[in-house]
Order: structure tokens, then sequence, then C-alpha cells
């Protein structure tokens, strides 16, 4: 049985604290979920010109298999919902299918909304009715319908059916509060879904108990077949239920059709996410995370290696994830097999190749150190090609110093009040590079300015390359992320992860060290190598 | 019903990875599970001569109400269980309880063991026995319980019964792959219980589907009594059952007896374990997160104003947690009213007062500008007392420089190799920074030197201020995180957050500006002014 998968990452996963997607993120999300295979993405609300705008650019996005969804509310009481500004930005958003949410709760309705159980159906009603009419596909989110079921399991019944009766494809039963437990949430959802035959029941659960994930399941056997949660279970409070967790586990476990064979692709989805979010990723996460399958008892890494099944629950490559021993590093073989094989056309054939396991130690020694390859392509097959000796230098940096001071030519200005936390527009620094660079036999010495080391780094290393290598002109940094690796702060290891485009492709590289000078170096090094590698 | 609340941390949580006890480290949480009234505490494995030390030493540890246990195995294939080594050392530790697991998995026994099953029992019985005649309570760890079951439940059904014959006072049922589903959980569990009634039958989950707290839940609800986990779910691979999640949902939820009155401890117990597991807090814990009980979104923030029970399922008091709403541009004016009244005691009663809207305008501008609030509550809270002309300023910047340049006095190295994507240990640069401050009508200057500017920014202001402040000796940075804010890379603005601790609570700051060393600057000044604000 084929059931919806339906990602709401951006909308509801971004009222998880500290989560926000700017459009170019939102973008990056929304194609890794098609890639993975999801059949709807909810990729946010209309409030404003600037959401607006974003949902005009999607216009032109070509997708594998998901559709786009806009999320709205319904009307305010005592309005007309054809007169609504977010209704009627709702209905014209270029995208063919339309959420909205209604209260399913009567003590809210009446105590917090405070209105008649007749207004909140009309207003249900007649906001369906407006996005019916302009064509959308409408999922009706029944906001606390559990909670509501407690109070008046008749006025929860009514809302559902309301929905249905106005042209509703779903109606999605949420555990806005996250209080239920999976028993309950099985047993309405039969409930409802018993009520409404041959009509799609949704199930939306937060993870305040722990217990998002099993609760889906629950409501799933009970009937559901529209599954809403987010990546990594990323959501406000405790987060939404997580859909890493829910695709195998419907798939794999309990033999629903979630996302047919792109499951493979889980982990990586889940990684580029959390990436996008700028999350730190969870290893503990089931199925997805880095130690998902990472034995470390002597007893267990024995018994794994006598029988998978010893101590593990499924195969890891079913969700595109690898068997790990904390002793022996966080590769698998045969991934890396695949990679040297790439790069090398007349390569090796087994895994046992020479140049395979000097690669596997390579990778092992350097994700110990804090590399992350899985989102820094680029960076990766540089260094392949550095362990297999084909790797081609462009350049060598002969001496490279940095200046961090006041503007000499500045308007005298109060620096308390430049470095207070003022608005942030206020540049108190700046900061000049010297870089001297052989190319061959050729030496050049130039300088660069910027608004940090960084970049007056890239801007000296830029002018002095263009010189020799006039194809580096258009290439530019779009993307500069720093992360600490440890708790030490300030003075322990950094890895910097840069993204650079040439304006046709984007490729992604990383540095790693205790400076965080040397990693921004390791990064732009690679970055612009990368570039001129593949001409 | 009472249930028995068995912590095993110090043991199975121990197996996860990065996760490691010193002996201080095991009695302080021993001391914190104990104050949060857990029944039992396995202190761990006795293995060598520092394992016997440690349960020796725990002779004279003043526990309320905990017992401790000692973890060990039934003994090997083929030998006299009497004269097994780390049998004995079990039954001789100073410790009332005693733990020993074995297989219950009859293709274990014979494919991966390679013994008989009746040898299986043997040791079993005998093994259990050891432990009796040294005056131990024994609980007996049926290992692959669930999976045993799948493959033989006759032999499973065996083992359970075996143990019990021979003294267990429990006997547990493992899902030590993690991979059962809760319903089968249940289903299995209330069979075991049938079979054994009066007896007293345990559960022990792990995390690999995202269930463990659901799945031990059912097992409870199908006749279990004694309920394994560990504080935050730490544990191998995906991690145990939480007992963090567990004993609100079963005593506050479901009414069982966990801990009683001391369930007001829970929040504290999860952070002191957690620290001394040296382990990042996980803020969307269930219960225990300081995310748990957090609303972002302005429609949430205004519901649980109107009635808490709009967007939370239980009071956070209950468990030791509190109610928070972080301030972002999807919150409205009154959260921001409830900030202003609490930084000004006899402040504005409504909404519309002049000092909220100000702070409203204020917040709305420099989110705009980039900065995030969310999860930065030291810098908001610094930036409404400047608001409301409230805020103390403890020093002026009169100059700061920064350079950065290859140490003198490190020996000659091929700087292109250095710089090159290497194993990042290399650390071609150092910076220093000399910086001028002035408190009161007093100057100082002084030079700071480190891994990169910020770090050498740091050293310098630290060592500048506590010539002023001592109090600011125990302050220190845990994480420093930078975020480029639009797609124009390092030119563009730059978001800075950084976590400080003095010891015993964490504050967060952030700055933002198109320079990533003012950005870097504004972040390091709150974190020290709000430390010696707060005084």
């Amino acid at each position: 049985m084929k059931l919806d998968i339906f990602d709401t990452t951006l909308r509801d996963g971004e009222q998880g604290v500290g989560v926000e997607f700017s459009p170019d993120d939102r973008r990056r999300v929304i194609h890794a979920l098609d890639d993975l295979g999801v059949s709807c993405i909810e990729a946010g609300m209309i409030t404003d010109e600037a959401s607006a705008a974003f949902f005009e650019s999607l216009r032109h996005e070509k997708l594998n298999c998901a559709r786009l969804a806009v999320f709205t509310r319904t009307a305010r009481v005592g309005t007309d919902p054809a007169s609504d500004p977010l209704l009627v930005m709702a209905a014209n958003a270029p995208v063919p299918v339309a959420v909205i949410y209604g209260k399913a709760w009567l003590y809210q309705v009446t105590d917090v909304l405070g209105t008649t159980a007749d207004e909140n159906l009309r207003l249900i009603r007649e906001s369906i009715r407006i996005l019916r009419e302009a064509g959308k596909e409408v999922v009706f989110d029944a906001e606390h319908f559990f909670s509501g079921w407690a109070d008046s399991p008749e006025y929860a019944m009514r809302v559902a059916g309301e929905a249905f009766s106005a042209g509703a494809s779903a109606v999605v039963l949420c555990d806005t509060n996250g209080g239920m437990l999976p028993d309950v949430v099985g047993m309405v959802t039969g409930a409802v879904a018993k009520a409404h035959p041959g009509k799609k029941i949704g199930i939306h659960c937060h993870n305040d108990m722990g217990m998002a994930a099993a609760a889906t399941v629950s409501a799933v056997l009970a009937g559901a077949a529209h599954i809403q949660g987010t990546v990594s279970g990323i959501g406000e409070r405790c987060g939404n239920a997580d859909l890493c967790t829910l695709i195998p586990v419907l798939q794999i476990k309990l033999g629903f059709d979630c996302v047919g064979d792109r499951i493979a692709g889980l982990t990586k989805a889940a990684r580029t996410v959390c990436d996008a979010a700028n999350l730190s990723f969870d290893e503990s996460a089931p199925f997805v995370g880095g130690y998902a399958f990472t034995h470390k008892a002597g007893s267990h890494i024995d018994g794994v290696k006598k029988d998978p099944a010893s101590f593990e629950h499924m195969d890891p490559a079913a969700v595109g994830n690898i068997r790990n021993t904390v002793v022996s590093g966080l590769s698998g073989r045969a991934a890396i097999l695949d990679r040297v094989r790439s790069l090398i056309p007349d390569g090796p054939l087994s895994k046992d190749d020479d140049r395979v396991v000097r690669a596997a130690a390579m990778i092992r020694e350097r994700e110990a150190a804090g590399f992350d390859y899985e989102d820094a392509g680029a960076s990766l097959t540089l260094a392949l090609e550095e362990t297999l000796g084909r790797r081609r230098r462009f350049f060598e940096l002969l001496s490279l110093k940095v200046v961090i001071d006041e503007p000499t030519d500045a308007p005298a200005e109060d620096p308390t009040k430049a470095c207070g936390s003022g608005s942030g527009s206020g540049t108190l620094f700046s900061a000049s590079a010297v870089i001297k660079i052989a190319v061959g036999e050729r030496e050049y010495l130039t300088a660069g300015e910027g608004n940090g080391p960084v970049n007056a780094i890239d801007e000296a290393l830029r002018r002095a390359l263009t010189r020799f290598y006039p194809e580096l002109e258009s290439v530019r940094l779009t993307d500069y992320r720093v992360r600490v690796l440890d708790s030490r702060a300030t003075a322990s290891a950094v890895r910097v992860a840069i993204e650079s485009t040439d304006g046709r492709t984007v490729w992604r590289t990383v540095g790693v060290s205790s400076d965080i000078i040397n990693a921004s170096w390791q990064a732009l090094r690679d970055s612009v190598e990368y570039a001129l590698a593949r001409r």
C-alpha cells in the first residue's frame, strides 16, 4: 500500500528554535526531498512580498516527483474568507497544493477564539472553498484534533466531516501539543477512518512525549495514509515526527510503500537538510545517524563480524548508511572503492586493492581529525587524487600575512558605540592580506582587503591567480560556514565549509584546523584548485 | 502501582560513542540519580583492579533510596562458574544487587556461541547461583529476548523460567538490537508475565527505531514492573530508552509511581548527568529540554498566555522545567512585553506602552539586520536594557589590532604542504591581538595570542578585564558558530553566535556585521558584560 509522505520541514520545522531557512536554503531542501521521493513538500507560508516572491520563483523549479504546497490558515472570525489577504495570496501561489489549518477543539473555539462552534465550521468550509475554487488540492490540518476529541468527540468529528464536504482531499489529525500516547492516537484515527471510508486521513504528531514516531505508526496501522513529519524531527519544542525514522519503519519494517527505491538516499537527504538548517547533525539518530550502526563494545564488534544480525536490526545500506566500529573509523570500503573507480578509469576492481586501502586509511584519519566529506565532494575528490598521487598543484603559497586594524581614513567615531551590540552596520575593523604565490618559476606578490581576514585572503589570492588563470574571474564564494568541533570553543578545532560557484555549477570544500585561518585557507585553496582541475 | 526504575547510564550508557565516566563522574551520577529517587543504579562492571577499587570506594557512599548494582555476564562455555574470575569479583562487590546477562536467542547460542541449548541454560543457572550464594539480589538480563522469541519462543521462555528457578528476582526482557515495534514488545512481555504470575518482569529497550520509550510503555502496560533505561537515552548506536521521558510518561500520564515527589528534580538530574558524561545537552529533549516548553510562533505565544493548555501538554513545573518564549520575527508584542516586564519590576502594564513599542521596533530592526535572538537570550537582555536606557557599560574599547602571520620561531616547513588539504594538524598562522580598554579613568593595554583572530581577541580582552573584574576568571567560551547571512559569501554579513559558561550556568550571545571580527567582538563583548551584569 502506498502512503503519502508529506514533508513540513520548511514550515513546521522552521518553528524550531534556531531554525531559519533563506530562499536558497529552501530550494536546497526542496531538491533534497524531491530526490528522496517524498509526495509533497510544504514550502512555507505567504505572509508578505518576500514570501510571495519566493513562491513565484518556484514556478521554474523542475522536480522529479514531489508536489509543492503552500500553507495558510482559515479566515478570521466574522470575516469573509474571499477577502482575506493571506487566503488570497495562498490561492494565487503557483503550487498545486494548499494546506490550511483550523481548530478542531471546541473549548479552543469558544474560549480562546471566542466564537461559536458554527462560526468555526463556516470559516473552515468557506476558507477551503476559496482555495478549491482557485484550483488547489486542499489538505486540511485539524489542529488540536486529539485534545479536541478528548473534550468533544462529536465536534472534532464534525470538523473533519465539514472539511471533507468542502472538498479537502485529506484531513490531517494533529496532535498539536504532542501529549498523546500512541494507543490513543491509533484508536481515534481508527474511529475517524471508519466514519469516512475511502477518504484520506492524515496524521501530524509532535514529539513532546518522545513518541511521535510510534504514534504516527499507530495511526497508519489504524488507517492513516498521509504522513506528516520533518527531516530529523526538526520543529518547535521537542520537534515533529521524524520522517527519517518513519520512512524506514513504515517501508522496511511494515511493508508500506513510502518512497520506493529512493529510500537508499535517506541518509544523504537527512544530512543535506540539516546542513541547510545549519543544525548539527544528530549522529545518534535512528537509521541515518553516523552512530546508528556503529559498534563500540568489543563483544558487539565480534558478534557483528560473525553475523550482522547479532547487534543490527537491519542492513544499514538499505537507507544509505554504513556499518562502523569506533576503532576503525567512519567510512566503508565499498563506498571508497566507488569513488576511487570514478577517478581512475582503468582503476581497481576490488575492495582490497592497495589504492582503496590507502584511500580508506586517509579518509579515516581525516574524519577522525574532524573533516566531514559528506557534503564536501570537491575536497574529497582532491584528497583522493592526492592519495593516489594524481593531484595537480596549480600554485604554491610562499607567504601570507593579514593585519586587522581600524581604517585610518574613517571618520572619527566613538569606537565603543561601533563595537557595542549596535545594529551591526558599523564596520570598525579593516582586514588586509598580503600574499605571495609561485606558479611554476614565476612569483607574484599581491594584496587584498576585505570585511574580515578570510575575505581579504580570498581577494588577494584571486587577484594573484587570475593573472595566471583568467578563468577564475567567474568563480566566487556563495557560502561560508564555521563550526567548532568540540567544547573548548575558540581554541579548539574548527571546521570551515565553503560553497563556490562559477555561475553554472556549485561545489563545496572543507578545511579543518585548530586555526580558523588555516582551516579557511584549506577550503579556499581546494575551491580554487577544484575549479582549475575541472576545466 | 510502584515501578522499579533501574538506571544503566553508567553501564549500558557508557557504550555510547564518546561517553566515558571517571570514578568521580560515576559518583556524581550516582548521587544525581539517588536524589532523583530511582530504585537501583547499575554502577558498572568489575573487570580489573581499577573497577574493583571503584566498587570498594562505594562502600562509604551514603544514599537516600537507591540501591547499587554490579553488572556481570554468565560464565564461559564449558567452564565452572564458581571459578570464573569476573563472576567471583562481582560476587564480592560491596553492593546488594548483581545484574547478569545471558543469551535468550537459540540461534545465537548454537551459531554464535557455538554451544548447545542445554549448556547455555546450565551457565545461566549456575552463574545466578554463585551470585545468590554470595547474598546478592540477582537481576537477569535476557539478551536478545525479542529476537529470540521470533526465532524460538519456547527456548526464550525456557531461559526466563531457568533464571527465575535459579533465584533471579527479576528477568529483564532485552530488545538488544532495538528493532522491535512497541506492539510486539507489549505482546511478548504480556505472554512472559502471564507465564510467571507474581514474578517481576523487566524491560530494556534500545532506540534504533526511535521507539524505545513507546516500546517500554507497551511492556509496562502488559505487566513489566522493572524499567531499565538511561538518562537522556545515552547509549550505544541510537541509545537506550530515555528515563527522562519514561518517568514523566509513566508517572504523570499513566499514574504509576516511579520516583514519587522527587520527579520535580528530573530536569536538574538530566543536566547533571549529561554534564558528567561531557555530552552537550539536547535542548529538544521531551520534558527536560530547554526548548520542551519554549514557544516561537506568535499565535502559539498568544495562545499559551490565554491558556497554557493551548500549546502545552502538561505543566513544565511538574518536572522542574519552565515555560519560555523566544523572541523572533515570528513572535508578537506580547512576548516582548513579558521580557520588558522582567527587566523593569515597576514596568509597563500594556502592549502599547512606549517602552514596549520601542523594544519591538529595536528587535524588528536588528532581526532585519540579521540578528537572531532566539537562541541568544543574553544579547537580547542587554539590547533591551540598552533600549530602555538601563544598560551598564563596564569598559570602553579604545583600540584593537590583530596581526596574522607565520610563527617566527616555527621550524622551517614547506608552507604549501601545511596549507594544503592536509590532516589539519599543521598550524601555519599565528594570530596576535593588541587591545586597549578603559575602565572608568584607568586605561589598560594588553596582548593575547591564539589559534585565530577571535581566540586572540578573547585572550587579550579577558587578560585586560580580569585585572578589574577578577570574577571573569571562571568565564569561558564553550561554543562559537559563524553563519553567512546571504549568498555573497565572505564579503556579506555574518552572524556569530557564542556560548559561554561560568561552570554553573550557560548563556548565549550574538553579533552581526559585514565584518566577521566586528560580529565576533559584539558577541564577545555581550558575553563578558552579561557575566558582569548578572553578579
